[in-house]
């Protein structure tokens, strides 16, 4: 029997996250346990911040602290410029190539029939409703998984009438990898999608 | 930049933890976010609860949710044996072999000077204050680092007046492993422990 309720409770809790077992739980239990009660408040309560204050933008539905997300509400980015992603996570990746000036629309999954994740549970709709105005390019970078497929034939069968440019982003060969120990899938994508140089 | 400064206060929380980096703590932010605002509410609380109600055991020095902890709380434990030990987390390690009928001491550390951890950094003191009574064994069964090593000499030079018995627990094979791939310390350790069949 364990000595402490209380510890067992917290255990629980930091188990039920993704990436941590029972061990790590504990470990992170007792590490707690040794910081001065006020670190541990200021812990929890930005936690608690953080699922109360944070919300979708308006306009992209990526995760963010206002109404409409810094990169929506930025005056230099191109508006007419959509790149679709399944994630906020996806965002903040592509952000880091410091490369890309248009916008995106954050779906928050992707189409998963066996899952049940169908149109309804993901912000499709908030994307056709965008999709409406004068749009240059939907560039589509979704994960290339089974689930991003369907997500990407879907999209494109739906804005069919729309004729916007619709373009999805290269899978090929990642950098610095090596071409002996690359799938099958991906090897043959980079063939098709080989490029003058 | 990121869109959300909730988002990056509450990741820089969780990379704070050990055997978090700054990836998984993204991840464990991203799934809090889609989790009911009750249910994040309550891993919070729950947490906090732990921390401010945890104590440690007026006797053993183990983490408790009261005044005695439950092992030293109970009559049927041998209360003239002592097993010192250097965590809480080992009390519990001990207790699920269900071999052990005596109580506990936890130092909460091993005396480590490179470190700065002296004598008064760890609850050594409380632990000559149990063995002034009657003892009839104390059981070392701190970890066989360089720190446990210093912390069993001290406690055996202390105790010495006292002529209490003290005994470590064997450090040998662990049970199911490989003779080839054991360290030559540890199989060292086996044959000076060598026993009668």
């Amino acid at each position: 029997m364990a000595n402490s309720e209380r510890i067992e409770q917290a255990v629980e809790q930091l188990a039920s996250l993704p990436t941590i077992g029972r061990k790590t739980a504990r470990r992170l239990a007792f590490h707690l346990l040794r910081l001065p009660e006020e670190h541990v408040q200021r812990f929890a309560e930005t936690i608690i911040a953080m699922r109360r204050e944070v919300q979708e933008c308006s306009i992209c539905c990526t995760f963010t602290d206002t109404t409409t997300c810094p990169t929506c509400a930025n005056p230099k980015r191109n508006v007419l410029q959509i790149c679709v992603v399944e994630q906020p996570s996806d965002v903040l990746a592509i952000e880091r190539t410091g490369d890309y000036r248009g916008v995106y629309h954050v779906l928050h999954g992707a189409l998963n029939p066996l899952d049940g994740v169908g149109v309804t549970d993901i912000r499709m709709r908030e994307l056709f409703a965008r999709l409406e105005s004068n749009i240059e390019e939907v560039i589509l970078a979704v994960n290339p998984t089974v689930e991003g497929e369907l997500t990407t034939q879907y999209i494109v069968k739906m804005t069919q009438p729309l004729t916007i440019p619709i373009t999805r982003i290269a899978r090929g060969i990642p950098v610095g990898a090596d071409l002996e120990f690359t799938d099958e899938a991906t090897l043959s994508r980079a063939f098709i999608g080989r490029q003058p140089v």
